[in-house]
């Protein structure tokens, strides 16, 4: 248990305001009371830390992210280091510094956003990977760190949400297949507990339907390599093979695009292939892939800006960045005639 | 200009302790010395900072990165997230923090550095991307903040080093493909003002020396995949093209690899490719990339862990990790009979 000025201040009986003045070294307070202040402090334990400090002068002048991933993973997903960049070019205009932490488990990030608080390292934190049921908004209602969110939470959530709807591009990669004459249209997918992943999802089964067409083979896969070696091989096994896959991020369209490769299949000949991200490789694979450029650098950017925003006393608006676009690389092409079975 | 407790004590002609007494709140100087303390110290304007405060009792309890790229290309290189991950994985266990902040030009960068020491954020920092001459020693020893390296620096420096070797991958991968048949091997280089762009390189000369080979056509490039693809179509323009290709990193590798097969050419059949890093997409390109696995997870780790244990009062004593080992999968392969010209 962390005593607070709080704590000190009902023992004493006095206001915190008192409390804090006596422990700054600043006048406000006698100095029989003073000493008497810092004795209570002394005996109940209280210790110094940044946001004791904060209460009287400095704020924190620093944001907190708190990425709840196995830290082993987080060097292979294109998304945080350049989100984390968009960040950056925001604190760093406003002298602000990023604490980051990552955290391996539920308990673990739950733990990190209580040290943020308990250790008032951080004026505001941004939330990413929101999801289906998200625990963290009630969390930090609590710990009464202001926050910006990704996107919308589904949980009702007082927050500010800088909002990029990845469904039109979804929606225009299935849409531009179909112009294609693909009517056997995949998807695989991120983990369905992402809101994100989910979205994707969604957008894919709405345009299916949309374009008459049923939805296709539908596998759930992790975002990594590996997951999508794993459901390319499962949709390419039957003999109703799909002839476009669209992935939900680029890493596994690259895996799928080169394991179809080494069956002897030809993109986009034999098949057809759609990433997610737009990542730097993605346009120099062979052949280039289809893909929706994510802007993570812009998000990192805005939703620092606008967790500035509401720092600084303004209104918790959400934000709405343009939607990203379908670019059309050599991966996709004309279904084929007769689609190898 | 920043008034320190220093320049305080200096013009009240007392000890910095007791400025700290006074600043503090805590016993150990008079009624009549704190009063008069705290009217220089008004009057000078100072004004209290984390890291002054820090001096009486509470230290940041976090560790520094500041990363000196455009803050555009952070996410492009595979190094960093891992790296971090790894700084975590052992902050994590000892309740530290990450403050980290990208500078986007050398003057950023020594700017970072000495906010980072003014307002006391951190405890110490971690250097990375060690440059041929590397202002930031002298930098970091008169903001007197306790640094890690990674490798040790040209530069006589008094911190520790974290060192891991990379010159054993990569004249392992010449003796690979010589062993191969292969006489005419090109290297595509990372930036030279970077001490592993540069090592990397010699490696390959003095590799290729051994071997009784001239060292043949070297590109510096710049570790991005538009990079590696632009010095991969150089390399193939002239009449004695090179049958290998030694990439200092993945990302040209990869782009270098789908560059040859765009042009007809088969990877290894017309030409061997080898890259570094061994990123998560390595083992899942077509064909699977030759590569020499850097560990920048366990990098981070240590590197976090010698710089905890120096704060912690322990002796700067350099670490050596293992040498990362070539991995050989299926872009490297016997040299042609008859090369393509």
């Amino acid at each position: 248990m962390t005593v607070t000025i709080n704590d000190v201040a009902q023992a004493a009986g006095v206001s915190k305001g008192a409390v804090s003045y006596a422990l700054n070294g600043q006048p406000g307070v006698s100095d029989e009371t003073r000493e008497r202040i810092l004795k209570i402090a002394k005996d109940l334990g209280w210790k110094p830390n940044l946001r004791a400090k904060g209460l009287s002068s400095a704020k924190a002048f620093a944001v907190g992210l708190v990425i709840a991933r196995d830290p082993r993973l987080l060097g292979t997903d294109p998304f945080f280091p350049a989100f984390i960049a968009g960040i950056e070019t925001t604190l760093v205009e406003h002298e602000y510094a990023l604490v980051l932490t990552v955290a391996a488990s539920a308990d673990a990030e739950e733990l990190g956003y209580r040290k943020l608080a308990a250790d008032g390292r951080v004026d505001g934190v941004i939330l990413t990977d929101m999801r289906v049921d998200d625990s963290r908004i009630a969390l930090l209602q609590g710990l009464k760190i202001p926050a910006v969110t990704l996107n919308r939470p589904e949980t009702s959530s007082p927050f500010p949400a800088v909002c990029m709807d990845d469904t039109e591009g979804i929606t225009t990669a299935v849409e531009h297949l179909v112009s294609l004459g693909h009517t056997r249209i995949a998807h695989v997918a991120g983990p369905q507990s992402y809101i994100h992943g989910r979205s994707r999802r969604l957008a894919w089964q709405n345009a299916m339907s949309k374009a008459g067409l049923e939805a296709g083979s539908f596998i759930e896969s992790d975002f990594t390599a590996a997951g999508g070696l794993a459901a390319t091989a499962e949709l390419l096994r039957p003999a109703q093979r799909p002839t476009a896959i669209i992935y939900a991020n680029d890493l596994m369209a690259t895996a799928g695009q080169s394991y179809a490769q080494s069956l002897g299949m030809t993109v986009p000949g034999d098949l057809s292939i759609t990433g997610y991200d737009d990542t730097e490789l993605a346009s120099y694979l062979n052949p280039p892939l289809t893909t929706i450029p994510a802007d993570p650098l812009l998000w990192g950017r805005v939703a620092a800006q606008v967790l500035l925003s509401i720092l600084g006393g303004a209104p918790a608006e959400d934000v709405y960045l343009p939607s990203p676009k379908l670019v059309v690389r050599a991966s996709t092409g004309a279904a084929p005639s007769r689609p190898k079975n």
